[in-house]
């Protein structure tokens, strides 16, 4: 059975970020996938990268986290709490962001589930990046709301492309790491839309997941184009 | 006197990016700045938006964050930490954050100070964005660390731009409010920099910081161009 994992965060427990994460669990666990969650404000997790989240030290004198990281998971010494999502995620085929965008970007509570998750050494690390990363063969959807409109986005628009807004996630983190990023899907304008319009977004939604092995997957950098240090090869 | 708010995230108190936030803040002060700190470790920052956040609520059942921000603000009723830090920021001339960067992207905890802070009402709201945001008149200043060597950033290079990655910070947010946003300063490979190598950059951050005034700031999008929607206007 495959298993797909969502890393869900909102405020407000009955927001329409928890419709959206409802909408993606029942319709995979309808498809047979196995479905874990993380609801981040409900566990309390602990978004900031703090020297406590390593309670063997390598160099008690300094901290340089990733490399921390790096000595942690070979010591088997990681805090509980990162030990537990990072497991979840190494469980999974499928790992789900669903979030609201706040300054075209993640809410901080899901920066730093990822600052203290995705750790140097397992999902990433020297030339273990991009199809070579530690999350190959996994694949990766986030799902997020927004306050803006679908015209405030897109070349010649106002904010320009809302994929491009979102590269530092999508390419520098998922992609980074080797997962192969599905198409996002975006629910615009949210705040301000009548019940039957989100019904309709919800119903949207739950069509594009019946669809998900054909979902198209973004295009990442090629590493066969660099060389040894990440320079441009010569054509 | 102008001020200077820097807004400083590091989780090692020796690390190089403490050593990029005395060289602005000394710098600074010799050319006869006020300069105020925000250090968002040492004052234990709290980075995740909360109910909480609001002692009075206009709606109590049903959380909408930037509606409740709003309110706050007009109820004068903000939570002691936000209140502080904003203050700071509007007392201030132009704003500096000074940090390293994980994944392509600010810190959680710096990307929480940004959630809490930049309150709609105060900061942007309605049409009030970009050169009608609420900190037009202010500059700010980006100052980052980052692993990763200058080659692998450019049109071509293996991640692309690194401004474009940083587009959320710098235009999503920083010039959406109406900051004029300053050219960045990057310091790149940090971990693997020698003692001399880390010396030069600050040397050269010391010497851009002497021509602050004339430093070129990044283009934002011309509000003239899109309508009362913000759509693009026809040409």
């Amino acid at each position: 059975m495959p298993v797909a994992h969502i890393v869900y965060v909102h405020p407000e427990p009955r927001s329409f970020v928890a419709a959206l994460r409802d909408t993606v669990r029942d319709n995979l666990a309808a498809q047979g996938w196995e479905v874990t969650l993380s609801d981040l404000h409900a566990c309390g997790f602990d978004p900031v990268v703090r020297a406590s989240d390593f309670p063997v030290r390598q160099d008690p004198d300094y901290l340089n986290y990733a490399l921390e990281q790096r000595h942690a998971v070979a010591a088997n010494q990681l805090a509980p709490d990162i030990r537990r999502e990072m497991e979840a995620v190494l469980r999974a085929d499928l790992l789900v962001l669903v979030f609201p965008i706040f300054w075209f970007s993640v809410p901080a509570l899901l920066k730093g589930w990822i600052d203290r998750v995705f750790l140097s050494g397992v999902f990433y690390g020297g030339k273990r990046i991009y199809a070579q990363g530690g999350m190959a063969g996994k694949r990766a959807l986030v799902v997020a709301s927004l306050g803006g409109r679908e015209h405030m986005f897109g070349p010649g628009a106002l904010h320009g492309e809302l994929d491009g807004m979102l590269r530092p996630l999508l390419q520098g983190t998922l992609g980074y790491c080797g997962f192969e990023v599905l198409q996002p899907f975006f629910a615009y304008h949210v705040p301000y839309l009548e019940a039957d319009q989100r019904s309709a977004i919800l119903a949207r939604l739950a069509g594009e997941l019946a669809c998900l092995p054909s979902r198209p997957a973004l295009p990442m950098p090629d590493l066969t184009r660099y060389d040894e240090v990440f320079r441009p090869r010569m054509p």
